[in-house]
């Protein structure tokens, strides 16, 4: 029988009495939970449910399982690509409450920490330890989202991404079953590995309800850099010889000219509309000495000029949080529009052709499109600004998509470095590993969610 | 029908017409292929089988499936848990003909090789790049072999293990399809990770045709140290300092008295019978000599003596050679001893205990055990000498170990840094994830080889 919310009752009734006010079907709580960034439709849940504890969490699975309810797990709602959308209705399970920092473990730099703590939170509470956790998206993202998409971001090209930064989880498997992926050694070669498989599986394995994290040192000294380039080639090029000279920069952002002009306007950031390369250098003073010495060698080389240093953690600060603010900053370059954007990763070989071509190509489109990257790692977004109301643009700007896709598949690159697969890139993962590779991980996924209860329509369809 | 050899007639014709000469029965090669350095009883296979080409394993995958024959891929036969004996007898895919290197992309710091290439042939062939392929577990493994035992070694403490090194694989499945696991990017977050579900499978769910490899830059300058500890417990608090610090160390190993005095007795080392740490730094002239004070300081403060500094390859080499050699000098210590060895690893602020009650342990049952270990990741080794005849002996050994492993379990490490699970530690894999999560990884193996052809009854059993 069902409730008009969509939802069987007894299902309905068992959720009420387990979680009381947080278990909710109120719309605006549901359109929260049922809309992100990306420019997909709505899909709302048919409920949203805040769970506080590992027991509520099995509780709620067991109860989805058993009533063949979709469950999405939900963290700060900051992915890009559809992986919180309720395509197929069901339970939206907020794990923001789930936000306690169960262990420090300075002396193995490691932390243990609930899927609800944001990786900000989670620097914060390390403030004083002399370590920190490096993955960094740009959103203040929680940890769990972070572990389910594979999150970077900027500081990857030195400290990787969350595939060598966590060190082990516990998952909520599909029947209900708490299991732990590792303990908390640095390496083992003990079975299968099974933190590997859930980080990056989109919520769509089990719902993560701890993970121990690596944290590194704090640099004993930190210097960031921002210098303008004659024209974007001459940047890319310039980043390519810095990695593989192997300066171990630790961070190394590319930001075009749109989207500096995006950022003088939102950030008062005062920077000539020109390619740019954000630097940041972190080691010991003399360390420091040699990176800074090569990079502005190299940089000097393809035209360079007009380098500033900020030392001191505020001008750093400015610095970085301006470089985050680029997908809000670009919005407001046309009031009204939404993102649509891209994500390919190349082999550093070929970045500066990749780039190089797509800017040709969005230049042939006419689409207003900051490009932005992570260009150490050989990734870069193209941040498309549609109206999300015309339908040509939306074609135009998907279609300018498949190019680049096809162009990154092209150079034995992937369609998403960092962002997922989600809704949007489906076809395109088959692009990029063929039928049969996707087949197996369809396998993957009855085996361990036979009903295809969790996250159900994510990365492939059934 | 079956012929003499046990395998189905049709089967052993096809694979006859298939693989000519290449496809045996003989006994010499089933022997060969059937024992390890491991203190299993030999297991033959009934048969054994080289194939050349990635379409030949094909077929022969097939051919198992088809046939219900077990497959055992086997590469250099380095492995020390048993991985390649035939328990239940079957095909051994030997795969050490596939031994060529397919693309040397240097500019992206990356290879792609057959299975059956060597580390020191892939180094080899790097000489003159300014590139090498650091993961060296000392035996000269093949790269399909040390992909799915996730191998790791020496220098594991700054480069990572396979699961790091590893860009992406193709694999044939069990139903002989050709899968392709990752594009050459850095970093992807295309669906789930099927590269790092087959690195550590240890051939159980894919045989391993390509690999592609990450490379490092050959560091600027590079030395060697030696020196000696008035005790075990002061060299091992020593490294667990120099790592708590972030000296960035490329090799930090532990080398008991016991190890020392047969490294003396074969390989002429001249040292004294103390507890040493061997060190390598890689880095900038100026960072090399940051590292190394440090170093020196704190080696210094917990009583280290007698320095012995190499920056010539020639020294160092045969100092690391030394190292590599503990295995075979520790079997000269008691002529006709086999060995039984020991790979836990735990977190970094437990490796003073964990070695200091283990060789308290070791004293007690009287039992000869050098020990050695890469402690700056948390792993050590006990190379425990047994007559393989006495059953006392052997269980005394095992008992041993199994307390070992229960320390290092209780001490949140795991029962393996680096060997694999193999036929001998399948019950320590349950204690350290728990039955769930090994249930879990069953249901993936049955999920991609549902008639449990691949390399049956390793890991778990079903």
């Amino acid at each position: 029988m069902m409730r008009q919310n969509g939802l069987p009752e007894p299902f309905d009734t068992r959720l009420d009495r387990l979680l009381g006010e947080r278990y909710t079907t109120s719309l605006p709580l549901r359109e929260h939970h049922g809309r992100d960034e990306s420019i997909f439709a709505a899909a709302l849940p048919d409920a949203v449910a805040f769970a506080r504890d590992t027991a509520e969490v099995v509780e709620i699975v067991k109860l989805c399982s058993q009533f063949g309810v979709p469950l999405i797990p939900y963290g700060a709602g900051s992915s890009l690509e559809g992986h919180t959308l309720a395509v197929h209705g069901g339970l939206t399970l907020n794990l923001m409450q789930m936000d306690g920092i169960l262990a420090l473990n300075a002396d193995d730099q490691t932390a243990t920490v609930q899927p609800g703590v944001t990786r900000e939170a989670l620097n914060a509470m390390l403030r004083d330890t002399g370590l920190f956790f490096p993955v960094d998206p740009g959103a203040d993202a929680s940890i769990g989202g972070m572990c389910s998409t594979r999150a970077s971001g900027t500081n990857a090209v030195r400290y990787g991404t969350m595939r060598e930064n966590v060190v082990n989880l516990t998952v909520v498997t599909a029947n209900g079953e708490i299991i732990k992926t590792g303990r908390r050694a640095r390496k083992s070669a003990a079975g299968y590995d099974l933190t590997r498989l859930f980080v990056g599986a989109e919520g769509t394995l089990g719902v993560i309800v701890e993970a121990t994290v690596r944290l590194h040192p704090l640099p004993e000294s930190t210097m960031a850099a921002v210098c303008a380039f004659p024209d974007i080639a001459a940047a890319v090029r310039a980043v390519v010889q810095v990695i593989q000279l192997g300066v171990p920069v630790a961070r190394c952002e590319f930001v075009d000219p749109v989207a500096i002009k995006a950022l003088n306007l939102y950030s008062k950031t005062g920077l000539p509309e020109q390619p740019h390369l954000f630097f940041e250098f972190h080691g010991s003073a003399s360390g420091l000495e040699e990176q800074i010495a090569l990079t502005q060698d190299i940089a000097g080389e393809f035209g360079a000029a007009g380098f500033v240093w900020s030392a001191s953690p505020e001008e750093r600060n400015r610095l970085w949080a301006a470089r985050h603010n680029v997908y809000f900053a670009a919005l407001q370059l046309r009031p009204g529009a939404r993102s649509i954007v891209t994500d390919v990763c190349v082999p550093i070989s070929r970045l500066a052709d990749c780039v190089d071509e797509t800017i040709a190509d969005l230049r042939q489109s006419a689409m207003l499109a900051p490009v932005v990257g992570h260009v150490g790692d050989g990734n870069f977004h193209v941040q498309m600004l549609v109206d999300e109301h015309s339908h040509e643009e939306v074609q135009r700007a998907e279609a300018l998509n498949a190019r680049l896709v096809a162009r990154a598949l092209a150079m034995d690159g992937t369609c998403t470095g960092e962002h997922g697969i989600g809704l949007h890139k489906q076809n395109f993962l088959i692009d990029e590993l063929g039928a049969a590779s996707v087949s197996v991980m369809r396998q993957l996924k009855q085996a361990l969610d036979p009903r295809n209860i969790l996250n159900p329509g994510k990365i492939f369809t059934l």
